[in-house]
């Protein structure tokens, strides 16, 4: 069989992240409604101090806690309430010895209060003050201004993910315009004459495109948005053509199929010459996805990757090389993995790295195993199944049943 | 202390479910590219077999594998080649004894075939033949018609969500216009004398609203679409206005605010008054979440929701009751737990279910360890340090250092 000389995926990534140093995303500012899902293009830090004031989370009295020392279940200790406190509001009066405000849940404390006691353990006593069977230390049923966020305190990091807590943290801290990484613009390019549109009936020997769907989902799931799409036989002239016009909108051009071995291979001729000669991965020893192009065109700042035509093997390709990428220069946290027992001895496939799919079963103790899914490479439907995957390094012989191994989650 | 006839958190569900059973979201036809992130509302089966044709899974020769029998590294068979079988199309020729056809990666074989030959173990002999040096067995280096999905098999299950993967699987069955639950239609109304926008500078005593935009992000994590957003003053008359406009366009209508037991607790009366009486819980003994109001109007079919004004509570509650419901009457699997060793005791809270945030810490073995994260009620930071929960029944007395807990994830 003839072997080009393929490199490992660590190899491949090295190379990859090495071209591609340059390529940070830009940093756009968008309104907090428009942020959610988006990464944070730099550190968020707190305007203020989170509360802005002292805050009571009871609805009670504002006391000084001294006045209350003693006090208990049938030996109160009676206050003159001088204040009711407005939500929304800042206390007009300062509290003395001897007195209390009324401040409800979330309402702002008086100066010289220094602590509160629930309404539950007060009584009116008359028109102007309360009988108070608590004692209080100070500090107590309250928080402090800036307890949780101090201003100028790093609230979050480059590389988050903008989900809900993420947005109610901003809010709170008034960041209403974050900076966030603009989406890469992403082609999507699928080679084939024996492809047909999803909506057509294939004839004998035609199948119906994948990729391009596959490919869509994947990368609006990454954030990324795609700016063209395009479906085009295996003809040099005809993908030159589409990824010329692919270069001018995006940052990623992602052509899948024609990068096998075969006789139509032309995605790396074609890669490599509009990149000027920015081609350095000729194949990777990875399990599916042998037949991966990866180059860059330094010039217009372009990703370009020639994705294997099989579809499981493009959509992992693309997680393991694109997605990865994205992860490394924008400073996400990689995808959450997984302890899970291997129900059955896996093969590695020899000189490569092996991206084996597994489902996952919650065991009786609340552990997982995981069974592999097997099925010839062109079983799409093993991925759907999969929940997750596990990576056998290139130089391991395989995993044995009973073996724990790291299942990264879909 | 005033203690209201509170759920736990089942019976709550219970109620929930039971009384908005028939409210399962309407189904829609949408384009595949519109599906992403989306739930299916059927099941759906394919409509073909897949492949629709015998294929072959190398470049290679297709032969009747018993011609093969016998050859070897150095014993070749020899076999006229009839045909060149094209990508995309279906051969002309049926293979007969002593005959091979050449068909690509992806291509079909002829009737008469039964195996592929790599092409690396065969050798041009003369213009019409071909040595072979090595012996197949039948079904060798192919897939079978329908052997990744059979004509009318059930391919992906009610309840299921599109992503990458599911997209290549219903592109390529032909299902180019899958059936999906339309969105639920969220209104959220934050009240609060306090609150001010986050664009706003709060003067003391009062705070940004974070409700309305970590709700936001959390129903559009979940796919449902806000129609409408309201920030109002604690004020029983706007409440009750903002609550019947909300009524008039949304499935659910969330109210956060207002639903402690202060003195400002119109909530359940706007609630139970518009959905005529339909109030069924009067809060949950959850930690955090206690003061949470559910009801459901029967003839609007509306899903109203007194959350707790505390956000982090109120994210938590939309999650594990809102959020819960739409899985229910959805079909979808509940969120992924991963076991984790927790490393501190943590006391639950007398009576009531407990939901202890906890960061999540790989061990050197692959495991989890689980560090609970403390605060008070009023710290929202907490939540975004976060990487999931777990709950502590209503029986237990807590979670001792070193105990196997569940966590589900964010």
């Amino acid at each position: 069989m003839k072997l080009l000389n393929v490199d490992t995926l660590d190899e491949a990534r090295e190379k990859l992240l090495s071209a591609a140093s340059g390529k940070s995303p830009a940093a756009e500012k968008v309104s907090l409604k428009e942020s959610f899902g988006r990464i944070l293009a730099r550190d968020v830090r707190s305007e203020d101090n989170i509360p802005g004031f002292r805050k009571s989370t009871v609805d009670g009295y504002a006391v000084r806690a001294a006045d209350t020392q003693g006090a208990g279940d049938s030996i109160p200790v009676f206050l003159k309430v001088v204040e009711t406190v407005a939500m929304g509001e800042a206390p007009e009066k300062k509290i003395e010895p001897g007195q209390a405000a009324y401040v409800p849940t979330g309402g702002m404390l008086p100066e010289g209060a220094d602590a509160m006691v629930m309404i539950e353990y007060c009584e009116k006593f008359d028109e102007n003050s309360i009988a108070v069977y608590d004692s209080v230390s100070p500090g107590r049923n309250m928080v402090a201004a800036g307890e949780d966020v101090s201003a100028g305190q790093v609230i979050m990091e480059k590389g988050t993910r903008i989900t809900a807590r993420e947005a109610g943290v901003l809010a709170s801290s008034g960041v209403h315009m974050p900076e966030v990484f603009a989406p890469w613009k992403v082609s999507i390019i699928s080679t084939g004459d024996e492809l047909v549109a999803a909506d057509v009936k294939p004839e004998p020997g035609q199948v119906r495109d994948i990729n391009t769907y596959s490919l869509l989902a994947a990368t609006a799931g990454k954030g990324f948005e795609t700016v063209s799409t395009a479906v085009i036989k295996d003809e040099e002239n005809l993908l030159e053509k589409a990824v010329e016009e692919a270069f001018k909108t995006s940052d990623v051009v992602l052509v899948s199929g024609g990068s096998s071995q075969g006789d139509k291979d032309h995605t790396a001729r074609v890669i490599d010459r509009l990149s000027h000669g920015g081609v350095f991965t000729h194949g990777i020893a990875l399990k599916p996805g042998k037949p991966t192009i990866l180059g860059y065109d330094g010039e217009s700042q372009t990703i370009l990757a020639g994705l294997p035509g099989h579809p499981a093997a493009a959509l992992m390709v693309f997680e393991l090389l694109i997605g990865w990428l994205h992860r490394k220069l924008t400073g996400q946290k990689e995808p959450l993995s997984v302890p899970a027992v291997i129900t059955e001895n896996v093969p590695a496939a020899g000189g490569r790295t092996t991206c084996q799919m597994v489902k996952l079963e919650k065991e009786p103790g609340g552990t997982y195993s995981a069974r592999p899914l097997h099925g010839k490479s062109a079983l799409m439907t093993t991925l759907t199944r999969a929940d997750g995957y596990t990576m056998i390094g290139v130089n391991r012989e395989g995993i044995n049943e009973g073996d724990t191994v790291e299942v990264i989650l879909f």
